[in-house]
């Protein structure tokens, strides 16, 4: 048999940047950006597309926009007119958010040289990346995570996705973004409740990975809870910094099954989806870490006074532990089967083996689940 | 400013096998490479997606992909039922065919370890491709091209797409296959204008990167044009290998500008696009490299002794170096900012430093192309 043996490796190198009020005018990090990328001999383009909740939370954001690329027009050339979309889930449901910025693409002439800017949360980032990642073969992409969620976790990580067959993500890529621009600014500007779960994440990525950023966290509870604008920044850094950290280490494409990220993620997922996300994602996932970690302790991996630690942090920053919706039994069970198809090969969840370290096991009892949400509801209780 | 500097890199690798009725149930070469790649402890499916043109040719394809699988359904898991579609480019302007894989993908519970498999030429692969890359972030794809230019050169490389927007390639991603499979026996079904159309790339990859390729394909031109099997398989396999070797030698996801093995390409799409397709790829690329060709002759690049050679070669396998449509000048001129779009950034452009190297410029001159235009009118009515 004649065989052509295929090898090669492709590099993806991008930076995140944490830059207060990035589109200032006397803020040069965007300009210097697009003076390294920009390619010999032909002017590139860049198409926005913000989140418009955003755009009601700072008025003044794109007239700024425009100001700055007005500034340095010689640079980059902004695409008018900047498109707006609604932020949140549904815009990864409606399939014409997708088509009008393949249709912005198509129309203004977005080659594989220029860029496409998503600014927003996840949601809408997440939408954007797609349309850039498959429109000639992959644009350059930029993102300005503007929710806690997004600043520390997704935005800088290098996945895409829109939801179709009322599944989440089933249409999407892994594509790195060329360049990620976390600005405190838009932090200012966040619901308490949305402040609040983004902290889930950085609960998440402590516990699986690094106890002392953990007990940092505890230390650091009642300053986060009362919005301190420098305890968010150094959880964001830290907590991106960590997520970066494993991506680059281990399997950035997720070609085995271990997914050590979404440690508490299969039953968040359900519970978003089955609460119509009236449930946001930070909430979805301390409860779904609440879960898993109270799962650990009845196998008997992390002691009581730990799960009381990890309950007690949820807790003291404003996130519940617990969700009725929970309880419906065969529910919870069909997301440990979503996610079993979506990851693909063998089920594999991250548990607790300690503080700082997660550990992987490949199947869950359906009664020990039953039986640590009867604990999580006892505790939530008691609470009120 | 603080600052996190991501870069990691990911191998992709594959094989390209050479064999002949890879589905008879005596060929182990799919039933070992399953045995391979499958993951622990879970089945994985396989979901095929046919050209109908293919099973036409091959009346018992289908009996034939059942009667394997079912002998080795220990191994793997046939989806039943095999998906059919038309093959060529209008697989790739309906949307409906792409939808109708998109669902099976779903319906059958497809995941990022079970496989779906493209069966066609080009376009079929093209569009199964994308299908396969975007659904769960990707799902591993396998390929059997069935013509002899997908055995050569697009089946055996990195890149999918659809066309959108009336614009070749609009939508599609890089992203390679986990195996591809080149069987002789399809090409025995091919009309004889299928089988010339596929030697065109393989002087293309001949003239920009090996002389003594050029050479075996000047001597055995006749051999090619009266359809010899041991010939054709040495083209195949030969030119595979230098498309392989230069994806992986080079910028895989092409994230410059330069694409040498689009010699000729830049008129090709141009005019298949004007004659809706009635010019097949293959037959398109031969005048695009003739008109390249004559272009570096009368550039002072190649003598005119070497532009007769290329021009003898295509002549004596068959193919046209002229087609009428060149003569409407400014469709060409378009086809040259499209080509530019479509790469992004400076336009890059392979001509012929001489035979066997090829050699990037950054424009063309208008009138320099009418002349080669009208030099290979002549040429082509003197023939007749």
């Amino acid at each position: 048999m004649d065989l052509i043996k295929q090898s090669f490796s492709v590099n993806f190198s991008y930076n995140v940047y944490f830059s207060e009020d990035i589109f200032h005018k006397n803020n040069l990090i965007l300009k210097n950006f697009f003076e390294e990328y920009n390619s010999r001999g032909t002017k590139q383009k860049i198409l926005f597309v913000i989140d418009d909740g955003v755009v009601n939370g700072h008025p003044q954001l794109i007239e700024k926009i425009n100001s700055y690329f007005s500034t340095y027009s010689e640079t980059i050339e902004l695409v008018d007119p900047i498109i707006l979309l609604p932020g949140g889930e549904e815009v990864k449901n409606r399939s014409n958010a997708l088509d009008e910025v393949l249709d912005a693409i198509n129309t203004y002439g977005i080659d594989r040289h220029s860029y496409v800017a998503g600014v927003g949360g996840g949601a809408l980032l997440d939408m954007v990346g797609y349309a850039s990642a498959i429109s000639h073969r992959g644009i350059r992409h930029l993102r300005f995570p503007t929710t806690v969620l997004s600043q520390n976790d997704s935005g800088v990580g290098v996945k895409n996705g829109i939801n179709y067959f009322n599944k989440k993500n089933f249409l999407g890529t892994f594509a790195p973004p060329i360049g990620v621009f976390n600005d405190p600014v838009f932090l200012r500007s966040l619901e308490e409740r949305d402040w609040r779960s983004g902290i889930a994440e950085a609960v998440k990525v402590a516990l699986i990975k690094d106890l002392a950023f953990f007990e940092w966290l505890e230390n650091n509870a009642d300053r986060l809870r009362q919005q301190d604008e420098e305890a968010m920044k150094y959880l964001i850094f830290r907590c991106a910094q960590m997520h970066c950290d494993h991506i680059a280490g281990g399997d950035p494409f997720e070609t085995g099954s271990a997914r050590p990220l979404d440690f508490g993620h299969w039953a968040a997922h359900k519970l978003e989806h089955i609460t119509h996300y009236e449930v946001r994602h930070g909430e979805a996932v301390a409860i779904g870490i609440a879960l898993d970690s109270t799962y650990s302790h009845y196998t008997g991996m992390i002691s009581r006074d730990d799960l009381q630690r990890i309950i007690s942090v949820f807790n003291r920053v404003g996130l519940n532990v617990f969700h009725e919706k929970l309880e419906e039994g065969r529910t919870l069970q069909r997301g440990l089967d979503e996610f079993r198809e979506h990851l693909g090969g063998q089920l594999t969840i991250t548990l607790l083996e300690h503080l700082g370290k997660g550990m992987e096991v490949h199947e869950m009892d359906y009664d020990r689940i039953e039986k640590s949400i009867q604990f999580l509801k006892r505790y939530s209780t008691q609470k009120v």
